[in-house]
């Protein structure tokens, strides 16, 4: 995603922020706490954080994290949800980090919407379920915890069920074209909506431990 | 499949055969000798035969076993390989008892192609890839077997792979649209022809013990 600088990026990134979680490491093993919640979520690549936002919005006492990497993009997260929802926080990182941040067990579900496929060969390694970022998943998820990844990537979705696998997470669900039924429960994001009307099938699939 | 009953259907299952196996039990243990093979596959739900046929015609080096249960359907196979495919042998009975067919570690591939997708949930418990199934097919696959499965039908792929991991399985390679390239290796049944023809995606999964 290009994003095109504006002044209030900057802005929104040093203002003094309470969704804004600027040094995560000094949350680990408080997040439910400050999230006043039992189940936590953490959304990776969370874009824009319009999925995060409307999951916060849909299970108010639900906990939800939103990791996305690039500051120019997650200052949209920060600028959309305007400090107004109390159940999420932001981290605006890169998720090689996610195991200094959390404590072990302290996850109930990762979100992986979306994820940047990597479709070179040579790049695969910084996708988001290679085996050093399923080794810190697992360390991070509760003994119920799931993974739940979405993704219109054929590829890539067929090479994260082949990477889950062999790294011996269980398959609970998947669904080959998951939003021909109509699924109230899970939010779609804008960028989703798009491959929707393109016709798009979405490729989903619940992990657990 | 419904089949119409014709005058060469008994004559052939009634038949003097080196193909038809009658008490396929006799040759447990055997299998490889009597197909003069290293590597043994196994079709289960094997139809009129036409993918077993090809298959063994394309491998000669390998032997194949084709299990179809229903006799009308089973003699097509018979008299599609006219006693001469000499490393193809043809099993006609319900595949519940397959573990006494074959030794531990016996088979390299089980096929599953297109199978009954049985898709009302009371009939569920007939798919070829329940835990009832699975754990025959882990006796007697080698501990490098596997099971390759296709099927047209995404609901009862779905189902699936979800039975396969959660009894252990492990995901070698998963492709939601296998014959969008081509596959020279693995044959087309008339069968899988029609679905390919309608431009139905093919799902093919390999799983490993």
């Amino acid at each position: 995603m290009r994003i095109r600088k504006r002044p209030w990026h900057e802005e929104i990134l040093n203002r003094e922020s309470t969704i804004y979680i600027k040094n995560p490491v000094n949350l680990k093993g408080r997040w439910k706490t400050v999230l006043n919640c039992d189940i936590l979520h953490v959304e990776i690549g969370a874009g824009k954080g319009d999925y995060a936002i409307k999951m916060a919005q849909m299970y108010p006492n639900h906990g939800f994290v939103a990791i996305e990497k690039v500051p120019l993009i997650g200052s949209y997260i920060l600028k959309k949800a305007n400090e107004s929802i109390p159940n999420l926080k932001v981290i605006i990182a890169d998720a090689n980090d996610i195991a200094a941040w959390f404590d072990e067990n302290e996850i109930d579900i990762i979100h992986l919407n979306f994820s940047d496929p990597w479709p070179k060969k040579r790049h695969h390694k910084h996708r988001l379920t290679t085996q050093d970022f399923l080794s810190d998943y697992r360390k991070i998820l509760s003994d119920e915890g799931k993974i739940i990844q979405k993704s219109d990537n054929r590829t890539f979705f067929e090479d994260s069920c082949s990477y889950l696998s062999q790294n011996l997470w269980i398959l609970e669900e998947i669904s080959l074209n998951f939003r021909e039924t109509e699924q109230n429960y899970d939010a779609i994001s804008e960028y989703e909506e798009r491959f929707i009307k393109l016709g798009q099938p979405i490729y989903r699939a619940i992990w657990r431990k």
